[in-house]
């Protein structure tokens, strides 16, 4: 057993987004000063609370019950009726076509999809490109799978666009990594990436023959005056390129769990493959609930976007008035401010954080080694609530600045 | 990609229960004589049309959706406060103490709690025990990980009680293997393993140090007269034993997804960090249904039980009026009948059976490459519709028995 065990060594989770321990244990003896009272604000992830699901969902949910044995039980891959309908949106949004079957896999949550697009494309040492910083979960699965992580820089902190290494990325093409994962928005700096650099990754993915996964789970939420390009209408050749997407993040269902995948026929026959030994299905009834994905009310998304643009603004200011260098997002709810030189390491603070203020943040060190100096924050919350528990979070640096 | 690609070969789903393809393809040059027609049944899977969800399952669930946000982002391993109670029932059914944290893991289906704890136990070249015949997805899971598969066998056919061959068990063990996977109810026979064959198992376990994965899935439809013993509780190191269960099948709730894995804390500390990365959670608002589990009216389990037994006395008596050797369940819903002598292979034989009568069964290689000779049928199903599909399928075999 002593192989097995070591696979789980570096999949620690106590900083997970989400995953809330007694991590408060053994930090209070480095604790200066007393509490700073407020509300409670988890910023690991959104407040479903703050920004409700979108409307219907439930009720489609109640319909695929009613629908009986026919909706419990779909295809590994989904329903099929609910595949053909939501490529055709899929289709409309992303602006290349999809076919339900077999281009589609309905998942549960964009983790599933991620994992099994993983599972279907990364073996025992396997190279695989990896955006730093991006997703915590990119570099565990790539371990979990037995690969290796080639880093591709992403230079968004100076820079305006921000610029990622396309010459890192074609290096590691050149040198046999057949598989690049990354999300766009990037998670977790909120870069969207430019049409020119979404071309060049199409380019050299056709070039090398190389697999990209790309995690579009925010790309709905785009700010004002931002340009997004789908890099699977930017000239890949299809059966090279996967999307991932789902309705957890901008339409607050995460708690139905669904995502879906769609593009290489190919990598999608091996995820479903995979969805039969990991869960059969994504629940069969949750899958009902896709019927209100990209067909919400009119104006419902943009109401959205606005809600949480005014809260971006508010955070950011807060945290470049003090001195965090901080991107403005350009889509998604994640802020990525760098901390001040602290005398008490990030995760520390981060514990102290929670201690002392109530507030829950997630340590850059999940999303890069190289990050570790940050912090991100879900700010898809209560808007009062957010801007009180950064102006708490602020000032309780002060204490443990150098 | 080339090694990636050969992961996939082994695992086909073309007849993996539940899943319709368009197999009927090029079967309808094999056929002999014309459709014998009658209502469709489709035995891979249970019916929940004919034994409905248990009551209250849907409110539960709209209870967790009007909880909000506690309830949509849940621990990992699921919401505390929902294992707590899950532990003190589990507890007591089982006969063996369960503390929720951290011996419980709430999964997404039985499913996914399999396959989180064989990524917690195998490793790329470790064997496992596997009984022969059993749960289809076992060998496969084990092949996913790398693993070898060390058969174990059942003697069900002529024994009374059956008989697993606990000498193969002792060998694998004593060649080193560290991890034995059955189902008890087994699937697809529908034995129930003796008490002293359990507590035989404990012994070898502890002996060895071995793990034993215990999938218990059908463990409350049980048939009058029948014992049934828990491994939890026959003496085995706690550690060594990882029980998984779920309210997919007696209880009709597979829409929902739910399963929960309870034992070895060392295998569910890795569990849960796999979930982390593989789905990160059982969806929030469903695991809140858990709630009904074990917690049904008076009477609602036995008049279960009873619908089932009915059905399964219908089916025993045709298959062996009929002279299919058959084995009579001692639990939950599954007959594994031996077929004729065919002209056609029995995968052939099944694709004829759903173009000619309309009727789904599992042919029996997907449980054991030895067993290729029976069909697999789910028959917790409407009644009348059984038998009528079940008369369809033997005179169907009439037609092409040598």
């Amino acid at each position: 057993m002593q192989d097995i065990r070591e696979r789980f060594i570096n999949l620690g989770i106590d900083f997970a987004p989400g995953q809330e321990g007694s991590l408060e244990d053994k930090i209070s003896a480095l604790a200066v000063g007393g509490n700073i009272p407020g509300a409670p604000v988890d910023f690991s992830h959104g407040d479903v609370d703050a920004f409700t699901p979108s409307p219907g969902a439930f009720e489609a949910f109640q319909r695929g019950v009613q629908e009986g044995g026919q909706q419990a039980y779909t295809e590994y891959s989904g329903r099929l009726s609910i595949r053909e309908v939501l490529a055709q949106r899929l289709t409309n949004f992303t602006g290349a076509s999809i076919a339900p079957s077999p281009e589609m896999i309905i998942t549960p949550g964009t983790q599933g999809a991620l994992f099994l697009a993983m599972a279907a494309c990364v073996g025992a040492g396997d190279h695989v490109a990896i955006v730093q910083p991006d997703y915590f979960a990119n570099r565990k699965l790539v371990e979990f799978f037995g690969g290796v992580v080639r880093p591709v820089r992403l230079d968004y902190e100076d820079k305006s666009p921000a610029m990622l290494n396309l010459d890192q990325l074609e290096e590691a093409f050149h040198s046999g990594v057949k598989t690049f994962v990354f999300s766009n928005p990037n998670n977790p700096t909120g870069v969207v990436y430019t049409a020119e650099q979404i071309r060049s990754i199409a380019e050299l993915a056709n070039t090398y023959d190389a697999t990209v996964i790309v995690d579009q789970l925010y790309s709905r939420l785009r700010y004002e005056g931002t340009q997004y390009t789908h890099l699977r209408a930017s000239g890949i050749n299809p059966d090279n390129c996967l999307t991932i997407m789902g309705p957890s993040k901008t339409e607050s269902l995460s708690g139905y769990r669904l995502g879906v995948a769609f593009g290489s026929a190919s990598v999608i026959s091996r995820m479903e493959k995979t969805q039969a030994i990991v869960s059969l299905r994504a629940p069969g009834y949750n899958q009902a609930v896709l019927d209100t994905y990209f067909n919400e009310p009119e104006g419902w998304l943009d109401e959205r976007i606005l809600g949480h643009q005014a809260i971006r603004d508010d955070l950011v200011r807060l945290f470049t008035e003090a001195g965090y260098a901080t991107r403005v997002p350009e889509a998604g709810s994640y802020l990525f401010p760098r901390l001040p030189d602290l005398n008490v390491g990030t995760e520390e603070f981060v514990k102290l954080a929670r201690l002392q203020t109530n507030v829950t943040v997630t340590p850059g060190a999940e999303f890069s080694p190289l990050h570790g100096h940050s912090i991100r924050l879900n700010y898809s919350q209560d808007r009062n609530n957010a801007v009180a528990a950064v102006e708490r979070l602020i000032e309780l640096a002060k204490r443990y600045t150098r």
